[in-house]
């Protein structure tokens, strides 16, 4: 009833706190130091290690890290280095183990879990909603989900099963259960004092949720409305019914898309029998729409995921090899390319000079289309009606990039080499890479989204080689025919 | 105070709705083709346009178009080529121009806005708030904007003053003024018949903002403890103090991180004498993250700006050009690096097909660093302390790679060229090079960052660059000392 139910410890800058346990943490290093320099004997170091003043720090620690919100203290924890990390985690009290834990990423969520025993993960994940019992599950050692089923009450254990039935990217795996469900025979009066029965209403209760008998979805109540509106009122005349219903099949993105357009708090999530299942809130929208957007940018730069950046060498190596195999694959070609036309460097070596300019301009080029191309699918922009002529626009667009760029590496291989026809080799090459690599730049995405698979990943690579290999051919074959 | 009020026409596949807007202008254009192969005198095609038919396929255009919300009439309009979208927007409704302009991305909006006289973008823009117009201002005409100054209200002339006066990147530009302030010492009871006197609440009012006589911020009341308290508690004892509160002046990025972070609804924004000014809001907040993660990619593949996908083949090469150009310029160093060494390359010609592999793998390699160290870099995770440790570990990962990967490398090599030598110098340029990417992946991200500029702009050129031609230098250097 009172304000110490919410939790009101927000802060404007977490780094300031960062900070703090910091220097925190170094105070108690540096003793920790002048101990083992002592260089005395194991048991008399201990002994000193337990000092006032040792302890003083931690002490200090601890109490800082009480006063601060989960999600500051998860930060903080993937900001430190991982012995420092597990000696904060330790400090910790045990209660709010597993609202961190939600808030962690998962790299570090790893880290955390694998110094936890089985008593202590179950009892991390009694204090969470169902909802977010699932999104731990697949961190969790098998034996802690089978204690944790035993405990929940039946309710709550179908919840828990039905959260985690649902693929990683649906509704099903966003949505959570703290609804208020209300008639729509009652007055706002009898809302009211049902409504104030609750302690606290669930967080993102902007609207109540109208439902039948059964459990089948009516429409939703807004509260703003409530407020608006005479005592009187029947929720049955006020409630909207012509507001976005999801399922839990839907996919996540799709969700994420009509919050962002229709500036969505929260929505009800529908089974196929018009049953009221669960809601999607807009926070956990926000945490997907990040989560989303930076495991593109690592995707795009060959990290198979979000990468602790305290891991150790051997599992950041692992986060990273496959990327590398697969790009010294398309290498290896491109260099098998080069290497059939070695006696053409051999009598112009002027060629292995240049021949990574049209290769490299081409990559870019590709790049470029293929970044475009990849949004306008993704936000289904793309259709068999308007394809050809983005197909075409692009064509064009490189036919004039070509045109301009293969001139000006045409001048400057002129000005080096003094050679009319070597230069109008280069620029030849030039505009047909570019050509290449813009109907690559169209095709492969598209082909990609239409067997079904995500554009997103692998079209870069697949262009990177193309152009590679495809620069060096188009170069040096045309070198072989004209100049040689 | 009925439902009409709200924006209702939500939908659950924006996707169905631009089919069959498709369909309809696929109609049309068939009509007005068969009026034109025709070839009859110019005004009877005229009147033969006139008829019915051709009317009807219209006007079923309109009616659709009319039943959609704003934000899924902007999402068709970006999907649709330039001659249709024109044509869908003079369809449009005129009360709902300035709804829709708000919702459309920039580069669609210039089309649009190029199409509107003074007269109508006056009339667009004065259907909105004022925090609206001030994202609207940088596309409209100067003389618009004075006439719509001239007709707003002082109040509101004042807060588009303040509006347009915050940087893009700013609390202040994502604020707007529709906030419910109530005073501390009355009842829940006086608060709820203050509130029924309004036809609705702003959207996203979650909370209601507790100010004094002089507009000094006191605290904010949830809708959510309002209605679980009983009527006769006074606002001063439910009210929190200990909340978020937001600067006009803090960056957009950190208060979209609180909300993130607390799982914000909306936020008060207090200016530096502690008045309240405005708030910000959750789906503002998820239109920024959006926007900025999706000009993260942009960027990474050098687009200046978000692309039209039906923008004109010149408007697109202008968008493009500045990147091509950047790399261009590096690609012409790199060859200058390689030429320095064509004696080399005459003497042993397969190192101009092995140099593009060292090379290669340096670049990938050096921008998985990069993309890592940026990422730390923008949620604040590095600082001093463990800049060095970072550092560290970035070349132990490079060291390791370089081992395995210069292995397979020199594996290849020596496959093909049947050089022991050969292919000792390839594993040792990949370590070499591998260890290049590492320093500088961490070096230059820092760097920029110290310098205050964005480390995400422009690592990726320098790293590639670096690891070009350094790559190609170190290859050819350790093969001309060692092999010729």
């Amino acid at each position: 009833m009172t304000d110490t139910n919410h939790k009101n410890h927000y802060t404007e800058n977490v780094q300031d706190h960062l900070k703090e346990v910091e220097s925190l943490l170094h105070k108690h290093a540096l003793v920790e130091e002048v101990v083992h320099k002592q260089e005395l004997p194991r048991q008399d170091r201990h002994a000193l290690l337990d000092t006032l003043l040792h302890k003083q720090h931690l002490a200090e620690l601890q109490r800082k890290l009480e006063g601060l919100h989960p999600a500051d203290i998860a930060y903080i924890l993937e900001a430190l280095p991982i012995e420092q990390r597990l000696l904060v985690w330790d400090l910790v009290k045990s209660e709010r183990d597993g609202e961190i834990l939600i808030e962690v990423s998962d790299a570090v969520r790893e880290s955390l879990i694998a110094t936890m025993n089985r008593e202590e993960l179950r009892a991390a994940a009694e204090q969470l909603d169902t909802d977010e019992i699932a999104d731990l599950a697949p961190d969790l050692p098998q034996n802690v989900m089978r204690d944790l089923f035993k405990s929940l009450p039946v309710e709550e254990r179908e919840q828990l099963r039905a959260a985690m039935s649902y693929p990683e990217d649906s509704v099903g795996a966003l949505m959570d259960f703290n609804m208020v469900h209300i008639r729509e025979d009652v007055t706002l009066e009898v809302v009211s004092r049902y409504l104030r029965r609750f302690d606290e209403l669930p967080d993102h209760t902007d609207q109540v949720f109208v439902v039948d008998r059964d459990d089948h979805f009516k429409g939703v109540l807004p509260i703003n409305l409530m407020v608006v509106n005479e005592p009187h009122m029947v929720v049955g005349e006020l409630m909207l019914t012509d507001t976005i219903q999801l399922h839990p099949d839907d996919k996540a993105e799709q969700a994420a898309q009509s919050f962002e357009r229709y500036d969505l708090v929260s929505a009800p999530v529908i089974d196929e029998e018009g049953k009221l299942v669960g809601r999607v809130t807009v926070n956990v929208v926000l945490d997907f729409i990040r989560t989303e957007s930076e495991s593109d940018l690592l995707n795009q730069a060959g990290l198979r995921e979000e990468e602790d950046i305290f891991a150790s060498v051997w599992k950041s190596v692992q986060n990273r090899w496959a990327w590398l195999a697969l790009n010294l694959v398309t290498a290896f070609i491109a260099s098998r390319v080069i290497s059939i036309f070695e006696g053409s460097i051999e009598k112009l070596v002027a060629l292995a000079a240049l021949m990574p300019i049209i290769a490299g301009i081409g990559g870019n080029s590709g790049n470029q289309t293929i970044t475009m191309i990849v949004r306008a699918l993704a936000l289904g922009q793309i259709n068999a009606g308007n394809a050809r002529k983005l197909f075409a626009k692009e064509i064009g667009v490189s036919g004039l990039n070509g045109l301009i760029w293969g001139s000006a590496v045409g001048l400057f291989a002129f000005l080096i080499y003094h050679s009319i026809s070597l230069s109008l080799v280069m620029t030849l090459a030039m505009i047909l890479n570019l050509l290449v690599a813009a109907s690559l730049g169209v095709l492969i995405p598209l082909t990609l989204h239409k067997l079904g698979r995500d554009p997103a990943a692998g079209s870069s690579v697949m262009i990177t080689a193309a152009t590679d290999s495809g620069g060096f051919f188009i170069f040096l074959g045309l070198a072989t025919i004209f100049l040689t």
